[in-house]
C-alpha cells in the first residue's frame, strides 16, 4: 500500500531537511546533541538510582554542561558567556531530546536564576555572581511561586521591608500560604535565591521586587531564619530538587535588591524610572520571557522523540492480515494509524517553525536590535501562546505515541514513561497554559495598548467595554482577505467543492477570518455584558471560553504563517514540495478539527467540509512514503531513543 | 456567583445518590471501600518502597483480600466462592479507588488466571485448583499475549504438541517473538500459568487452546525448560511483577489441557463440540469477557477519584480577583473551569450507569439466566466498547484534573501521579481500544451473524460487500425516530432554536440517527470499494476511521440510553431532577463535541448548533451549586484521596 503513492511522494533529502529544521544554530545544536548522547546513561540512571543519588547525578551533569560552555550562550562574553541569546534557546531546545531533569535544572540555574540576575540586576550583581554561576560553581534558585499564589504573582505574600537603621531588607513569610513552593534547586543545591517579595519602604508598599538572598552557606548548611522543606516525590523530573522556603526575618544588605528597574537609597527613598507600579511589575516579568520560550521549545523537542519512536515502530510492527494473506500488515499502512500520527507529525513541524520565529524575535528584542515597546509586548504574547501550544502538543503527542506502541510503550525502557511524566508539568510551570492564553487575548483585545500591563482581568473587561467595538473590528483585514479567495468560499463562484483546498491563501484566509471574527465577537460580548449592568467579573467568567478560543485562533494563525513563510522561502524542488505537503496536512487537519466553527460562521459549506475530511485522508496517504524521512530529519540521537525492543538496536533503524 | 443559580438547583440527598450509584451491590462495595481504606498505606508504600519490596507488599495485600473473601465472589460456592458474578464486578470496580497495582494483581489472579481455570477447565481442574487459588494460596498467571502478537491472539506462536507415547503435551516457544510478554505475576509470584498455544495433534493444527503449565516449584524456583525474564520498570503498576516466558519443550500431562470446549483423547484424537476452529477460538475467548468489563469499570472508578480531588480543590482555591475586589475568585466559579470539569463529571455518571447495565448483562449470561448466542455476542461487543470508553475517559479525565490542580497536582502525594501512570496501560491491555472498537463495528455490520466469529477484518469486508446494503439500512429505525421529534429538527415546524434542547427524546434521536447513518455509510463504502475491485485490505484501511466512528456512535448511544433509563426509573423529586440535569449535560456536551457531523448530515442547523453551545454553558452554571454533592456521592473513602494539601485534611473537606 505504501508503494501506491510513492511516485507522488517527493524525494526527501534528509540531511537538507535536518539542516533546515536546525535553522541558524546548527552548530550549537550539533554540539548539544553530542553532549546529550554522551550523557545518555542519565536516562537509565533516572530509573535505577535512588532519588537522592539521581539528584546528585543530575547536578553533576548540569555542572559538566556548564563547564563545556553550552549552558552559557545567553550571557555576556565578559563574564564567560556566549553573547548569543538565539544560540542559548537553540541549545536549550536540543537538551529536550535528553533527560528532562537535566534540561529543567539547566533552565532553573541559567534561565531563571541566571536570567534574573542578568536582567533585573545591575553591574554590581553581574560582577558578583555571573562568572561563577555560568561555570556552574554557584548554584541558585528562582523563588517566585508561592503555595497560595501560583499564577497570581502580583499578589504574593512574602514581604521585604527596608530597615534604614541598618541599610538592610528584612524578608519575611507573612502568611501561611506565602511560603515559596515548587522551587527548583531549593531542596538541595541552591546557595542563593532570587526572592520575589512585596517591597515595603517607610511603611509604603511598592509592589513585587526581586532580591538576592543567601539560602545556604559554603558547606551547604541552610542559614538561620530560613527554613526549607523538600517537595518530595513528583510525577516526574525527580532529578530536580524542588522545595518550599520560609523566611523569618532574614536580613540582606540594601545592595541585594536587583535594582535595574527600581532602587532604594540608603536613607530609604524609593526610586524608579517607571512610575506605574503595575507597569513596573510587568516590565520586570517581561524580561524573564526567555523561560517560557524555552519550555515551549522543550515540549516540541519531546514530541519529536515520541514521534520518532512511534513511527519507526509502526514501520517494523505488523498486526493482522489485511492486504496480503501471507504477511501481516505494517501498522503504518493502516489508515487509522496514519490518521493518529501524521497530523501530529505535521503539527510538530509547524510548531518548530513557529518556535524558530519566536526565538528570532526574542533574540532581536534582547540583543537590542528591536527595541520598541509594542514589539516587546508582542513578543511576550507570542511567547505565552507558543509555550501553551508546544506543551499541550507534547502531552497529546506523547500520549498518542505511547498508545500507538501498545503494551511495549508502557515499559520504562521505551522512554514514554519518562517523556510523559517529565513533560506533564510543562502545561503548568512558567505560567499555567490557560492563564497564558488569557494574556494573549488581553493583548489582542487592547491592541497591545501602552497601558496594557495595567490591566488585570477585570481591567481588561472594563477597558474593552469602554471601547467602541468598531475599534476592534476595524483592525480586521477579513473582508480584504476573503476577497482574494472569493471563488473558493461559500457563496463564491466555484461549484467545485475540491477546488483550491490545497491553496495556501485559502488556508491563511480561513485562519485569519477565524481569529478576527472570534476577537470581534468576544469584544462585543464583553461590552454588552457590562453595558447590561452585569458584574464585570461575571461577564468575564461567562465569556472566558470564548476569550480562550480567540487566543487559540490567534496563535494558530501565527503558527500557520510561520510554516507558510518557511515554505515560501524555499527554492522550487523536492524540499519545498516536502514542506508544502506537510504544511497542507497541518493546515487542513486544523481546519477539519474546527470545521463546526467554520460552518457555523458561514465559511464552509457542508460539502466542502466533507471534502476537507477526505483530503486529510489523502494527504496522510501521501505522507506515508516519506514518514520515516520526516522523523529522521528531527535528528534525535539514536542513543536517546533507547527503545531497542521497539525499533531495533542502534545502527539498524532508519532513524539516524 | 455560585449563589445566583442555587435556587434553580435541586436539593441533593448525597446518601440517596450514593446508594443509587452503588446499585445492587451496595453491601459489597461498602465492604471493599472499608478494606481499601484500611490498606490506604499501600498508596504511600508505592512511592517509598523499593520495587521488590513493593511487589511483596502488594502480594500480601492481595492475599489478605483473598482471605476476606472479597476477591472470590465470582467463583462457585462449593469451592469457597460467592457464586455471584455481579458482586465480583462490583468488588473489582471498588478496588479501583485504591492502589491500582493491588487491583490489577487481583484481576490477574482471580479474573484472568482463576477465570480461565473456571471457564475453560472442567471439574478436574476446578477440583485441583479453585479452592486454593480463591484463598490466594496458589498464585498463577495468564500467559496469552506474545511479544510479536499483541492483539492478534489467533496467530500466536507458542506450540503445544501432543505426544501420544507419554500422553503429554510438549510446549515450545518456536519463534523468537513468540515469547509470552507483559504477563502479570510471571516475574515473581506465579506457580502456575494458563498458557495459550497452538494445539498440534498428530501433525495437525487445531488452533489456540489453553493448558495449565507449572512455572515454579513449591520453593519458588523456576522449573527446568522454562525461562522467565522480568519486564522491568514500567510506567506504572510497579507492584505487579510482569514478565516474559519462554518454553523449551516443557512437558505437561494430557489432563492439563483446559478441556471445556475441546479435548484430546489418550491415543491422540482431537474432539470438540464446536466444529469451526474460528468459532471455537472466539467461544473460548468469549468466556473471558469479564476481564474487559472489570478494566472499564476500574477506569471509571479512577476518574471518580480524580474528579473528587479536582472539584474539592476548585472549591477551596482562589485565584485572581474577578467578581469581588476584596477576595480572589474560587476556581470553580470560572466559566472555563466549569467547562473543563463538568462535562467530564457528567460523563462519569453516564459511564457508571452504562457499566451497571453491562455488569447486569454479564451476570445474566454467566449465571445462565440469559443463554442465547446473540445475547452472548452482544455482551462481548458491549464489553469491548465500554472498556474502550471507560479507559480513554480515565486518561482524559485524570489529565484534565491534574492540570486543573496546577503545580500541586504534580506532587506525588496528591495521587495524580499514580492515577496517571497506573491507568495509562488500561487503553492497551485486555484488548487495544481501537481493536476493540473494530470488534464492535464488526458485530454491528454483520448484525451479530451466527458466523460472526469466523470473520477477521478481511472477512468482514468481504461479508459486508456480499450483502445488499439495504440489509444494513433496513435495520435502522431512523426515519421512525425522527418522525417523533420532527418539530425540533431542521426542516421541522418550529422556528425556536432553543425549543426542546433538553428533551431526552431529542437527544436519543440524534444519537441513534448518528449511529445508524454512520453504519449504513460504512457498509456502502466497504461494498463500493470491493465492487470497484480494490484490495479488501486497502478498502478496510481507507474506511477504518469511519468504521471506528460508527462503533463509537453505537457505544455512545448505549451509554446515553443507560443514563436515560436510570433517570426514567426514578420517582419525581430532587433525585430525579439531579440526574436529569447531569444527563442533559452529558447528552448535549456530547452533541456539541460532534456538532460538525450533525450539521454535515442535516441534523442541526447552524443556529441550533450555536444554541446547544450556549445551553451547555447554562447547564454548567446549573451544575455548579451541586458539584460538591455530585462528587461526594461517588463516596471515595477520604483516606484514598490523600491530597491533604489540596483539599484540606480528612474530616474537613466536603468529600465524604
Amino acid at each position: 500500500m505504501a508503494q501506491e503513492n510513492a511516485d507522488q511522494a517527493p524525494n526527501v533529502d534528509v540531511e537538507a531537511l535536518a539542516l533546515l529544521l536546525d535553522g541558524d544554530h546548527h552548530r550549537v545544536r550539533t554540539e548539544v546533541r553530542e553532549t546529550m548522547a554522551e550523557y545518555a546513561s542519565v536516562l537509565t540512571d533516572a530509573e535505577e538510582m535512588s532519588r537522592d543519588d539521581f539528584r546528585e547525578r543530575v547536578r553533576e551533569v548540569v555542572v559538566e554542561i556548564a563547564r563545556s560552555g553550552q549552558a552559557g550562550y545567553g550571557f555576556p562574553e565578559e563574564y564567560g558567556g556566549g553573547g548569543d541569546i538565539g544560540a542559548s534557546i537553540a541549545a536549550f531546545e536540543t537538551l529536550g531530546f535528553g533527560d528532562l531533569s537535566v534540561m529543567v535544572k539547566v533552565g532553573v540555574q541559567f534561565g531563571l536564576f541566571g536570567g534574573a540576575i542578568l536582567q533585573l540586576g545591575t553591574k554590581r550583581h553581574h560582577d558578583a555572581y555571573l562568572a561563577d554561576l555560568i561555570k556552574g560553581e554557584l548554584l541558585g534558585c528562582f523563588a517566585m511561586t508561592e503555595t497560595g499564589h501560583g499564577s497570581n504573582v502580583q499578589h504574593l505574600g512574602t514581604v521585604a521591608t527596608y530597615d534604614p537603621a541598618t541599610s538592610e531588607f528584612v524578608i519575611t513569610t507573612r502568611e501561611p500560604d506565602a511560603s515559596k513552593d515548587y522551587i527548583g534547586n531549593a531542596a538541595r543545591h541552591a546557595r542563593l535565591a532570587v526572592v520575589f517579595a512585596q517591597l515595603e519602604v517607610g511603611g509604603e508598599r511598592h509592589g513585587v521586587h526581586a532580591l538576592v538572598v543567601p539560602l545556604r552557606d559554603e558547606g551547604g548548611q541552610v542559614v538561620p531564619s530560613v527554613r526549607i522543606e523538600d517537595d518530595g516525590l513528583k510525577m516526574g523530573l525527580n532529578g530536580v530538587d524542588n522545595g518550599r522556603i520560609w523566611f523569618d526575618g532574614v536580613r540582606v544588605p540594601r545592595e541585594n535588591l536587583l535594582n535595574h528597574f527600581a532602587d532604594v537609597t540608603e536613607d530609604g527613598e524609593y526610586t524608579s524610572d517607571i512610575e506605574s507600579p503595575n507597569r513596573r511589575f510587568f516590565t520586570m516579568l517581561g524580561t524573564l520571557v526567555q523561560g517560557r520560550v524555552c519550555v515551549g521549545g522543550a515540549g516540541i523537542a519531546a514530541s519529536k522523540v515520541a514521534l520518532t519512536i512511534a513511527i519507526e515502530y509502526a514501520l517494523r510492527r505488523r498486526q493482522f492480515e489485511a492486504t496480503d494473506e501471507e504477511q501481516e500488515e505494517l501498522l503504518l499502512d493502516y489508515g487509522l494509524h496514519q490518521r493518529r500520527l501524521f497530523p501530529l507529525l505535521a503539527r510538530t513541524y509547524a510548531l518548530s517553525f513557529a518556535q524558530e520565529v519566536l526565538a528570532g524575535q526574542l533574540h532581536g528584542v534582547f540583543s537590542g536590535t528591536i527595541s520598541d515597546e509594542e514589539s516587546r509586548r508582542r513578543l511576550e504574547s507570542r511567547a505565552a501562546g507558543t509555550k501553551a501550544f508546544g506543551t499541550w502538543h507534547a502531552t497529546r503527542t506523547i500520549q498518542e505515541c505511547r498508545e500507538a506502541c501498545g503494551g511495549a510503550g508502557y515499559l520504562a525502557e521505551n522512554r514514554f514513561t519518562a517523556l510523559k511524566a517529565d513533560t506533564d508539568v510543562f502545561a503548568t510551570f512558567e505560567g499555567d497554559n490557560h492563564v497564558l492564553l488569557q494574556l494573549v487575548a488581553k493583548g489582542l483585545l487592547t491592541d497591545y495598548a501602552s497601558d496594557f500591563e495595567d490591566l488585570d482581568q477585570l481591567g481588561t473587561v472594563r477597558f474593552v467595554a469602554g471601547l467602541a467595538v468598531d475599534t476592534v473590528l476595524e483592525r480586521t483585514r477579513v473582508r480584504q482577505l476573503l476577497e482574494g479567495v472569493r471563488d473558493v468560499l461559500p457563496g463564491g463562484d466555484s461549484d467545485d467543492t475540491d477546488a483550491g483546498l490545497l491553496n495556501s491563501d485559502y488556508h491563511r484566509a480561513l485562519y485569519t477570518f477565524r481569529e478576527e471574527h472570534l476577537l470581534g465577537a468576544v469584544a462585543r460580548r464583553l461590552k454588552r455584558g457590562v453595558d447590561e449592568g452585569m458584574n464585570p467579573g461575571e461577564v468575564f467568567s461567562r465569556v472566558q471560553d470564548h476569550v480562550i478560543a480567540a487566543a487559540r485562533a490567534h496563535v494558530e494563525r501565527l503558527v500557520l504563517e510561520a510554516f507558510l513563510d518557511k515554505v515560501d522561502e524555499q527554492p522550487e524542488g523536492d524540499l519545498k514540495d516536502t514542506l508544502s505537503l506537510v504544511c497542507d496536512l497541518f493546515a487542513l487537519s486544523g481546519i477539519e478539527a474546527d470545521r463546526a466553527w467554520f460552518i457555523e460562521h458561514g465559511r464552509l459549506t457542508v460539502q466542502r467540509s466533507k471534502a476537507i475530511t477526505r483530503e486529510v485522508g489523502d494527504l496522510c496517504r501521501r505522507v506515508r512514503p516519506i514518514a520515516r524521512d520526516l522523523v529522521a530529519a528531527f535528528d534525535v540521537p539514536r542513543e536517546l531513543l533507547r527503545a531497542d525492543a521497539l525499533i531495533g538496536p542502534a545502527g539498524e533503524a532508519g532513524a539516524r
